[in-house]
C-alpha cells in the first residue's frame, strides 16, 4: 500500500472546492458513482440526513454539498427545505438531479440556517471546482470547525485508490463521532460489498473513537466508488481500513484542546464484542483522559475502566504496558504490580504520543481505540460556544 | 419530615470518630443492627468489598471501619489480608468478631495499603468513639479524599430517624459513584425490607448522579437498622429516599473542580427506563458540562444528548426549559424553538444551581439526574493525582 498526496483528489474523476466566511464554510465535491453512508444513531437527526440517506436510496451521488456553521438540526421543516435547496444548488451546478447529492451540515444545532450566506459560498466555490491537491484541502478546509487542522487521507493499494476528508474534533464518540466524512474510490464493486466493506472499516475506526463522550446528531460518512478501476475487493477493504483508521488518528490527534494522543490495545479478550467495549472504556474515561494530560502514570485508572466496560475479565490474567517516547514498560503482570518501574513510566506518559496495551489473557480477540487527553482548553473551547 | 442535625449521630446508638495524617483517614463507626448493602458493578473490585459483602452474608453489623487515602484495590492477596485486618481491629474494639464488621476502603487504585499509617489513625481514633454532631463530622472528614466539604445529611419521620455521611467528588458515574456511604437508622425493619428500600433510594438518587463518568472499584453503601424504633415502612422509605438525594446533591455540588450544580428533570418519558436514561445522559454530557459552565443556554447540546440516550422520542413533541436565579424560561415548546428568550437563558445560566426540564410528551415517567460543570479545576484535580 503506497501513502499518497492530494486528499480525495489524488482518486481519478475527482473535483472538488471550497470557501470560508466567519463561522460558516461550503464545500463541493463532484464525483459520480455508487454510493452508500452511514449516519449517526442519535435520534435526534439533522434534516441534511434525512434528505441524504433518502438519496441514497437511489444508490448513486454524482457529488456532495457539506457546510459547517449551523448544524441544521432541530430546524423543522425549513431545515428540510433548506437542505433540498444545498442539494439543487449543486445539482444545477453539475446539471444533474437534486436526488443524485449528498447534503451535509455541521455546527451549531437549533439555529437556523443562513442561506443568504450559503447562497454567497456557493457562487464563491463554484467557479473554483477543479482536481487538484488545493483544492481536496480547501474541500476539507471548509467543513472545519473546532478542527485547527485540515484532515486528509489517500492510498493506492495494487492499483485501487481511495481517499478521504473528514472534520471532527468535539462531539466525539461512537456511534460515529461529530464528523463529516467524505471517502472516494475509484473501486468498481458493487453496492451491497462497498456496503460491506464502509461498516466494517467504520466499525474499526471512527466507532473506537472518543473525544469526549458526546454522540452527535450530525454525523455523516459517504463513500462513493466511481468504479473506473477493476480491483481485488481484499485489497480495497485494505486500503479503506487505512484511510479510517488513519482519519479517525487525525481526529483524535486533533481533539478539541488535545496536547496528547493516546491509543488502547486490547489483546487476549473473549469475544470482539469485550475487546471493542474494554478498548472503549478507557478511551472515553475523564480520569484517564486527565492523567494522560498529566503525565501520570495511574495505571489504576485503566484497570478501573476496563473493570468497568462489562468485558468478561478475570484480575488475575490481566497484563498492563504502556509505550511511548521509544520505550516499552510493563506495569502490571499477569494481575501482580510490577515493581520498580513507576520512573520509567512517568518518562513515557511525558510523550505526547502513548500506547496502552492491556492483555486481558482470557482469549484471541483484539481492539483498538483512538483517545486524546482531556485538558483546560477543551474546557475553555466548549464553555462559551454559541456566545 | 423533619431535618436534623447532627450527622449519623442523629440516630440512637450511633457512635463515631475519625483521624486524619496526609493523604489517609480512618473513620470508625459503632452501631449494632440488621445491615445491608450495595457495592460497585465494576469487575474490578477492591478487597475490602469483599470482605464486607461476605460478612453482611450474616445480617448483621455492630460496626464499621474504613478509610482514605489508599482504595486497597488490584492489591491481591495482601489486600485481603490488610482488609481483615482492619475489620479484626475493630471487631476487637467493640469486643465482637470480626464477621460482623464492614470494610471500606477510597483512594489510588494499585497501591499497597501503609498498614502501619492505619494502625497509628486507628490508636487515635478509638479513643475518641462518642456520639455527638462533631463525631459524625469527624468520621465524615475522615473519609474525604478531593471533597472540600463534609457531606452528612439527617431526617426524622413520623418517629423514624435515618442519616447519614457519604464521600465522594470525582469517579463519579452509576452505578453507583465513587463513593463510600455509611447509612443508619433506627427502624425496626426486616432485612428484606430494608434491602429492597435501599436498592430504590439508591437507584433514584446515587445512581443518577455523574461527577465525570468513571464508575470506581470501591462504592459502598451500606445501612444499618437499629430496630429500637417501630415504624412505618412508608415513612422509613421517604426518609431513607431524602437522605440519599440530598446527600446525592452534596456530591454533586461537591464534584471535582465544581463551580455550578444542575440538576435535569425529565417528565412524561415513555417508561421509567427512558426516563432515566435520558436524564443522565444530559447530566453525563461533556458538552452541557461545559456549556453550564460557562453560562452558555446552548440547550441544542441538552436535545443531542437526549437523543443519544437510547430513550424513544419525538423531536417534535419535546418542551425544554430551564430554571435558575429564581426564573424560569421555556426555550422549545413542542419542538419550536421559542424566539426572543436567549438573553434572559443566558442570565439563568450564569446562576450557580440550574435546573433544566425536558417534556418529552410520551407517556407519565419522570427521573431526576444530578450533576456538576466539567471545569479547567477538574482537569487540574486529576491531571496529577498520583505524582
Amino acid at each position: 500500500m503506497k501513502r499518497l498526496e492530494g486528499g480525495i483528489c489524488a482518486v481519478p474523476g475527482v473535483s472538488a472546492s471550497g470557501a470560508r466566511k466567519g463561522k460558516y464554510g461550503l464545500a463541493l465535491i463532484a464525483a459520480s458513482g455508487v454510493a452508500v453512508g452511514m449516519f449517526t444513531k442519535n435520534k435526534i437527526r439533522a434534516a441534511p440526513l434525512d434528505v441524504t440517506a433518502e438519496n441514497l436510496e437511489n444508490g448513486w451521488l454524482n457529488g456532495v454539498i457539506a457546510n459547517s456553521g449551523c448544524a441544521n438540526c432541530y430546524t423543522g421543516v425549513q431545515g428540510l427545505q433548506d437542505a433540498k435547496d444545498m442539494a439543487r444548488m449543486m445539482a444545477a451546478l453539475l446539471k444533474t438531479d437534486a436526488s443524485r447529492i449528498g447534503v451535509a451540515s455541521t455546527g451549531v444545532i437549533g439555529r437556523p440556517m443562513e442561506m443568504n450566506i450559503i447562497e454567497s459560498l456557493f457562487q464563491e466555490a463554484k467557479t473554483r471546482l477543479r482536481s487538484s491537491p488545493e483544492a481536496s484541502q480547501e474541500a476539507a478546509r471548509a467543513i472545519m470547525t473546532t478542527d485547527t487542522r485540515v484532515k486528509e487521507m489517500a492510498v493506492e493499494n495494487v492499483g485501487v485508490h481511495v481517499a478521504g476528508i473528514v472534520k471532527g474534533a468535539g462531539m466525539i464518540e461512537p456511534n460515529m463521532a461529530t464528523m463529516l466524512c467524505f471517502i472516494y474510490t475509484d473501486a468498481d464493486l458493487p453496492r451491497a460489498e462497498l456496503k460491506d466493506c464502509l461498516a466494517h472499516a467504520v466499525t474499526d475506526s471512527f466507532n473506537m473513537l472518543t473525544i469526549d463522550g458526546d454522540t452527535s446528531t450530525n454525523d455523516t460518512v459517504l463513500l462513493t466508488a466511481t468504479g473506473a478501476q477493476k480491483c481485488d475487493i481484499g485489497a480495497f477493504r485494505e486500503a479503506l481500513n487505512q484511510v479510517c483508521t488513519e482519519l479517525a488518528r487525525m481526529m483524535a490527534r486533533d481533539g478539541e484542546g488535545a496536547t496528547k494522543y493516546f491509543e488502547t490495545v486490547i489483546t487476549r479478550a473473549g469475544s470482539e464484542e469485550d475487546a471493542r467495549a474494554a478498548a472503549r472504556s478507557v478511551v472515553r474515561s475523564s480520569l484517564v483522559k486527565t492523567a494522560v494530560y498529566g503525565s501520570d502514570p495511574n495505571w489504576g485508572r485503566i484497570v478501573a475502566a476496563v473493570g468497568r466496560s462489562g468485558a468478561r475479565l478475570e484480575p488475575e490474567r490481566i497484563t498492563l504496558s504502556i509505550e511511548g517516547n521509544g520505550c516499552e514498560v510493563t506495569l502490571v503482570e499477569r494481575g501482580r504490580i510490577v515493581q520498580g518501574v513507576l520512573d520509567q513510566a512517568k518518562e513515557i506518559m511525558k510523550g505526547d504520543s502513548i500506547l496502552i496495551y492491556v492483555d486481558l489473557g482470557l482469549g484471541d480477540a483484539t481492539a483498538r481505540s483512538f483517545g486524546c487527553d482531556l485538558t483546560p482548553g477543551y474546557v475553555d473551547i466548549n464553555a462559551n460556544y454559541t456566545t
